[in-house]
């Protein structure tokens, strides 16, 4: 069985954006004191070697805090370094492929950008653990992001999708109890965080801005 | 125990520079015509989902023809296709993890560009089964590669290196018998078969130049 999962406050830490390998494992640290439930590591411009030496490093750390570690895309560094799981895109390897890679017990997410692709995920289940959908607003994080599908299209995804829902894209503290009122199961961030100047205060405010939403 | 395998020409199968997942399964059904002894996929602008769909359609063609069909960099697509194993550079997954992930029977190559690596290679009997040894010259191939070795310092990794060691960079039809001088185990060529007009006429002239240099 997998272990229960929290996605109300979800890190995307990029340890290009934090600032390099050693400002990420102080940026997760200060994240997980704030409040984050759940940490995965996306480092597109990295070499494997280097996200297998961060991710070595995070897990004791999200361990510590009792939060699941997943990893972007590479099931091998997952497996590598023992993570709690993986994200994949629907670029990635197909989700029964990691399934059948990383056992039962992985926590596995995949990222929707619209309906045809939460109606396909919905035949998932047993395979992928949550849904990320997105992105919410345009960003300038991830390059090759579909199109925006703003908080109507999350809404409609949210309400299609048979498996919890976290919302990514473009979430910032300035408009997080917008994106909370299309009832996602959370709010995954990056550069919030990431580039806070205090990200222990970031994930704080955050954190409070969802449990408020849901009063 | 692993397989025999035979380095003598390997076709590193670009799918891009080939012109798409079609042109490079007839590139690769075309150099093992010509005498390919080994293929490794590597597709650095690809995702995974892309490599994986190639990849399936190439394995059962390299079986067909008793050649390993090797992925670069990639464990888990290679676990995901089961193919024969990995070819791994300085910077990706260390190789006793590559190891660990794949199993005693996989095919494991690593990346040297200098006696230093080389060195560190020479300690990882059991765990790595070749060396790529190079870039020989400069390529507009790898822009990421080290600075290019020479005939001169693929000599010198070749009389280190206690394991076969296959050299790669730069080579083409008109230098093959120039890097056979320095006795490598066997030639891994790109562009030289990826671009060529007829690929099975160029792996054709490639496999008869090994040859001749051998006598």
């Amino acid at each position: 069985m997998r272990a229960a999962f929290d996605l109300s406050l979800y890190l995307v830490l990029d340890p290009v954006q934090c600032g390099g390998h050693d400002a990420a494992v102080r940026v997760a640290r200060a994240a997980l004191e704030g409040g984050a439930t759940l940490v995965q590591l996306r480092a597109p411009e990295w070499h494997k070697r280097a996200w297998f030496d961060l991710a070595r490093e995070l897990l004791p750390i999200t361990r510590a805090y009792g939060v699941p570690f997943v990893i972007n895309d590479h099931v091998d560094v997952a497996l590598a370094v023992d993570a709690d799981g993986v994200h994949i895109g629907q670029r990635d390897l197909p989700a029964d492929i990691a399934r059948r890679l990383l056992g039962p017990d992985a926590l596995i997410g995949l990222s929707v950008s619209n309906l045809d692709e939460t109606t396909e995920a919905n035949t998932l289940g047993g395979i992928v653990d949550y849904l990320g959908a997105g992105p919410v607003y345009a960003t300038p994080t991830k390059t090759d992001a579909s199109t925006p599908c703003g908080i109507d299209g999350l809404s409609a995804i949210r309400a299609a999708a048979r498996l919890p829902t976290v919302a990514i894209g473009g979430i910032q503290s300035h408009n997080a109890a917008d994106v909370m009122r299309a009832r996602p199961a959370g709010l995954a961030v990056v550069s919030a965080i990431c580039k806070a100047a205090d990200p222990r205060e970031a994930a704080a405010t955050l954190a409070a801005t969802i449990a408020q939403s849901r009063i």
